[in-house]
């Protein structure tokens, strides 16, 4: 009996977060508050009597009059688990604990800005991982919805570097950047998270309604939203802390100027999560935003998924390498050898003097530095002196280093 | 008479320099050091006897071997005058002092390392403008001579912009970026210096030559070498720090993972000169260099000749814009107003109630905001509630802020 109390107690304290999520838009700053020091039971009864504080009460006065919030509640719960969804709470085992640090945002904000910063009072989920599970070792992939081929390929090829190295991908599920993460993650058969700006029922966007099945099969599918919220504009900003949040790094891929990528990457900033970007053409427009992200030390330049593994992962471990162009033997040389080789005609055969002269080191090093170079093939001896083997070509240019070739 | 043997000693003194500056190759410390402390003449009449330390003896002693030096160094700036050229020492009004900064490199440095970072002990120069003039507001544009079409665009915009704006471009006439750069400049009417790795008497790269003149037309040309010199490998290594040293900070666009166009920069940073770089597509391997550069914050991202300037320029002088995208009527609305906007339906029209209900505010504020947003365009009001006017759709994603078009 005493269990059976336990757990009405427990579906109570479920179905108030529900009925609390749907009255007030996700990350209410104010409503948070005295949730996490009431319980969302006794707050949802406050707000029936109108004991809460004016900020609250006038955020949830219209939904509240449209109709009773746990008879809603309820039948949200049963759409829910009719479109095979869960609500997950942070009582729950699978709560990813990394987003409670949404309540360093905005602690010290202007009251004036933006309220919606507050951790998730609950998620709606869909899929079969345990969401602490699949965000533990995350970065969120976000960019520009208009991508250019450059920046689907880029990331898609990120995304799947990512998720081959066990790291989960977590995006926004929308067109461009987005939908290239997901797709990469998948196609590495990685874990891969969608975090949604609506009901979990809603394709959002339409075209890419398969991709996000195929998320909700092999990955997850999150939303703050119930059943039936529809995907209006300023439900993508309140979403972006949670991608933000989520995950370890946020990498950018194509923004523009004045992207709203750029909102995520601040709420990853604030955060204190690692913020990196990939940088484009500065003839791009769609480059624009990540170019300038790095430029003001907004963002990290990152190439390659080991790169970005390197500065989510921890510390010390997951060196990138750097990259390296081909070495030649003539890398190899010292400078002595270097200037010697490079005094050593091509079309004739020079005298240990005159390649000292035109070299102008010593004949005595020259004679020290020649079976070297011709026992490495560089030079051959032709019996009257030494001379280049064909295939040593001197070059060089204010950009190249002499013994590379670009 | 005191004048005319003032006017022999000086000619004597440039001689000297022409015939050191024969003997042993650019830059070299220890030669320098002691030109400093006694003068040319001296340190030439030392060499004759031998009474020089080792490291100055048997860097001379090939060449010394070889010829006359004195004798070398009048054929020489007879062979410059035939051409053209002029000898510019130190002593001269038009030498560039930023040069001298060069004696800062290698002061304690391993004996070991490259001996040839001194400053130089004279230029040949070709060309009407004074040294110091051309190189008083100079940038370096430097980069690989494979440069691909984007680099030789971006560098060609980059140099015209620079000259547009009185800021002499300098570079290392070489093919793909330095040709790029100086035809930019040249393309702005401003003023461009290749400084050569060879005597000026050469066209290098041959393909370079009606390029090369053009400069030495309207621009100038310099060199450490003299006529006859040929461009061996290692000089332009040598050649790199007097590019680095005559500007205030180098710009490199596209650079392999190995260029030597890092080692320019490198000579920059050492001088204390600003170092920029162009980041390009991750997928470029002519990119690789250039944007490893940006990660490693051993150069700064620019996009444009303003920045460029913005960062060599004076202190609080030529602050670059910051790029913003295409402002709408919608950027102006407050966070009410659009949210409210956001829950107004398009397809039919909907009551100040229901808005209400799916803004998540009060129907008061619905009522206090509908009037601006009529006004401004946004909904129009049917009579029977408010819907939004046809061009004003909803979207949103992960990348991009709900109230911007990408």
């Amino acid at each position: 009996m005493a269990r059976a109390a336990e757990t009405i107690g427990w579906q109570q304290h479920r179905l108030a977060r529900v009925a609390l999520c749907w009255l007030v838009e996700p990350g209410h700053r104010p409503l948070g508050g005295m949730v996490r020091e009431l319980g969302p039971v006794e707050v949802l009864r406050r707000l029936y009597t109108g004991a809460v504080p004016g900020r609250v009460s006038s955020a949830a006065a219209a939904r509240l009059a449209a109709g009773d919030p746990v008879q809603r509640a309820l039948q949200l719960a049963r759409e829910g688990e009719r479109l095979g969804c869960r609500v997950v709470v942070p009582e729950d085992d699978e709560w990813p604990v990394q987003v409670e640090d949404l309540v360093r945002i905005g602690r010290d904000a202007d009251p004036r800005a933006d309220p919606h910063t507050d951790p998730p009072i609950l998620f709606w989920a869909r899929g079969g991982r345990r969401i602490d599970e699949a965000a533990h070792r995350a970065v969120a992939v976000v960019g520009a919805r208009a991508a250019t081929d450059y920046g689907t390929h880029v990331t898609a090829e990120l995304a799947f570097g990512l998720a081959d190295r066990g790291w989960t991908v977590i995006s926004g599920g929308a067109y461009g950047v987005d939908a290239a993460a997901h797709r990469g993650a998948l196609a590495a058969s990685g874990p891969t998270v969608a975090v949604q700006a609506c009901g979990l029922d809603i394709s959002y966007p339409m075209a890419n309604a398969g991709l996000l099945e195929r998320i909700g099969q092999d990955g997850l599918l999150l939303s703050e939203w119930p059943p039936g919220a529809g995907a209006q504009r300023h439900r993508f900003l309140i979403r972006n802390r949670v991608i933000a949040a989520l995950s370890r790094g946020t990498v950018v891929v194509e923004a523009s100027a004045r992207s709203g990528t750029r909102n995520t990457a601040r709420r990853a900033r604030e955060l204190g999560r690692i913020v990196l970007a990939v940088p484009g053409p500065i003839t791009s427009g769609m480059s624009v935003g990540t170019n300038l992200m790095i430029r003001q030390d907004e963002a990290r330049l990152v190439s390659t998924a080991a790169e970005v593994i390197e500065e989510v992962g921890r510390i010390g471990d997951d060196l990138a390498p750097i990259p390296q162009g081909v070495r030649t033997a003539r890398d190899d040389l010292d400078a002595v050898s270097t200037t010697v080789l490079d005094a050593v005609p091509l079309r004739r055969a020079a005298t240990v003097e005159e390649i000292a002269v035109a070299a102008g080191v010593s004949a005595q090093q020259v004679r020290r530095t020649v079976p070297l170079l011709s026992m490495l093939g560089f030079i051959e001896d032709t019996g009257v002196g030494y001379r280049l083997r064909p295939e040593q070509k001197p070059s060089g240019s204010a950009g190249e280093q002499p013994n590379i070739r670009g």
